[in-house]
């Protein structure tokens, strides 16, 4: 593996933590992210993760209880400044777990952080909503 | 004003905007923000909005749609890396909105820049969603 600090690179990384989380590699998904005390996760409906255990703790049973997703990335933004690449995007998912399939759709702000050592992006916040799509609809509710 | 590139002060930038909100006065909201491409948001429930303009637009609609709403900031952690700010929070909501009044929670992503011209953060990400408190259950859905 080996990053630069580019905003190809950074898609690429995107792209990869997607194709991971796929692939329910639980070895893979853990040598994505950050082991840090600033390691962040939100899973759609779930409340905020804090620190690499129980962020890294959310995706073993995550990836334990799902059986297959799939993701399509829409509407991705990309931003490097300095070391932090700052992407935004839309995820379309579609899942079985327990026993049903579901399609859903989740806004993300993904946050990396360039490792010169280890020669990659390292994610440390994933924050994903439950989202309509976006621009599908003029109307949106007012909170 | 004159913020300074420091934690004290990008917890200080943080707070503001949520009194800001509070106070339901656009223009002060409109001055918090970064007028670039670059400005995302994501309101629970809503889908993202991308640069200033819709962005601005949406917080004019729910400012005008809004007649009290009162946060309470918990769980805030805030990290400087370079000239961003990255804040993190869980957002305990009373609004009175549409003649009803309603509690809800909200995690929450914040991310600012350091203006240096305007010696202020700026406000150029805001990603809120629907969530259980932190820490109040040990069971968390599963996706």
């Amino acid at each position: 593996m080996s990053d630069s600090p580019t905003v190809a690179s950074l898609i690429a990384a995107n792209e990869r933590f997607y194709r991971t989380f796929e692939s329910l590699d639980y070895a893979a998904m853990d040598a994505l992210w950050e082991h840090s005390d600033r390691a962040f996760c939100v899973h759609p409906g779930w409340p905020p993760l804090h620190g690499a255990k129980p962020v890294l703790e959310s995706w073993w049973r995550i990836i334990g209880n799902t059986s297959d997703i799939r993701f399509a990335l829409l509407a991705v933004t990309a931003r490097v400044e300095g070391t932090l690449g700052i992407v935004t995007l839309y995820e379309q998912i579609q899942s079985v777990a327990g026993g049903g399939q579901q399609g859903s759709g989740a806004a993300t702000t993904n946050l990396f952080a360039f490792d010169a050592e280890a020669g990659m992006w390292k994610l440390f916040h994933h924050h994903a909503s439950p989202s309509p799509l976006p621009g599908g609809d003029t109307e949106t509710p007012l909170n």
